[in-house]
């Protein structure tokens, strides 16, 4: 074997390492994405089995964040690399500290919709919370699909889509605080919707975090506490 | 100029690069503890100046995160340090993430701090607040302290810190709940309240997570989503 030859050889496997951690994160985000929608539908459902199920398969998302960061490790250990691949492996990092976060907002709503499911049912079935989590679902989906294409145009997009997010999450909080002014009884059942409501809000602002890796990534700049102006200019630069 | 004499000066110069970004996450560190504390004794006092001085220096917590997350990604790439010095540089890009993020929380009690001030005070004058405030402050001083000196068995100190804090935590959130029934005029002093215990509560999570990744670096083992028994056991190890 010639040293042309090994070096390629050296390279596609390294190639094939860089692409299986990328393929563990995307794997990683459909599980999120996944609990996230279970989370939601248990809530909405009263559907406390369900529930049940999201909280013990949180465990699964812990322990991909686990094995993909030691496999990042190992990459840069081994393979010292440079550039843009080392831009991949921090970006991988972060965005899977991202995903195991809203995995774990996502077992709250599991816990919320148990204690829910106890209560006495609101007309709306918790229609603002579905839509809510709808779109946060999406935004996380989108930013994943952006990660998996590279695509910085698509990143700002979920950075853009989280303005709408936080104004939905407001409004769901301000008719909250009505209706806990109104009938103290509604006190308990009302807390429990308002933070279902901030762990899907929070939610979205780790989906935009992670579009703000991507920039990072592809364009290697660090638009993390910046204006939306600012990331969209970098996106296109 | 021998060999010798040069691989000694580069790696004097690599355990200055090492030392410099080590300094710098204390440094960080000791922002965010400031931080806490000034959102703390702006919300006791009702101090709104202080409290916008706590909001308008969040920038700079943010600033710092940019400049060490660079700092050391330059490391990795100039470097492409092995073993502990590898270990050091994933631990900070970790940790400075989680300082940040106290910082924001830091930023929203001031937030509370402003709502607050336009209230009126309780006769305990928030005192709750206060005494879980500065628990979660000793909880970072701790970890951080730990940080410095390389400390494992300091490090598993916070996270046992870390369950009288869920203790008081949730003894907060069952008080405050009781308010709101009695009085519904009570309902929105008391979710800034509940909020900014929540915003204290998450700190010391974030304490906890400094104090996992510094068993990481020193030991090599990953301790974060097991039991406190485990992490105990991979301490002395």
């Amino acid at each position: 074997m010639n040293k042309t030859s090994l070096s390629h050889h050296i390279s596609r496997q390294f190639n094939e390492e860089l692409e299986d951690v990328r393929n563990k994160v995307l794997a990683m985000g459909g599980l999120v994405e996944e609990q996230i929608e279970n989370a939601i539908t248990a809530l909405v459902n009263a559907d406390v089995e369900l529930a049940e199920r999201v909280i013990s398969r949180d465990y699964q998302v812990n322990a991909l964040e686990v094995a993909i960061d030691e496999e990042s490790v190992q990459v840069l250990a081994r393979r010292q690399p440079a550039a843009g691949d080392l831009r991949l492996i921090i970006a991988v990092i972060k965005t899977i500290t991202d995903l195991e976060r809203i995995g774990d907002q996502a077992e709250r709503i599991g816990r919320m919709a148990i204690h829910l499911a106890e209560m006495e049912r609101p007309k709306n079935q918790y229609s603002e919370l579905e839509h809510l989590g709808t779109q946060v679902r999406k935004m996380l989906h989108n930013a994943l699909d952006a990660f998996a294409r590279m695509d910085t145009e698509a990143a700002v997009a979920v950075a853009q889509e989280d303005i709408k997010v936080d104004a939905e999450y407001e409004a769901i909080m301000r008719q909250m605080i009505t209706f806990m002014m109104e009938d103290p009884r509604n006190v308990k059942r009302t807390l429990d919707v308002m933070w279902s409501a901030r762990a899907l809000e929070r939610m979205g602002d780790h989906a935009c975090n992670i579009s703000e890796y991507i920039i990072y990534l592809v364009k290697g700049k660090d638009v993390r506490h910046t204006s939306l102006e600012h990331m969209e200019k970098q996106a296109r630069d």
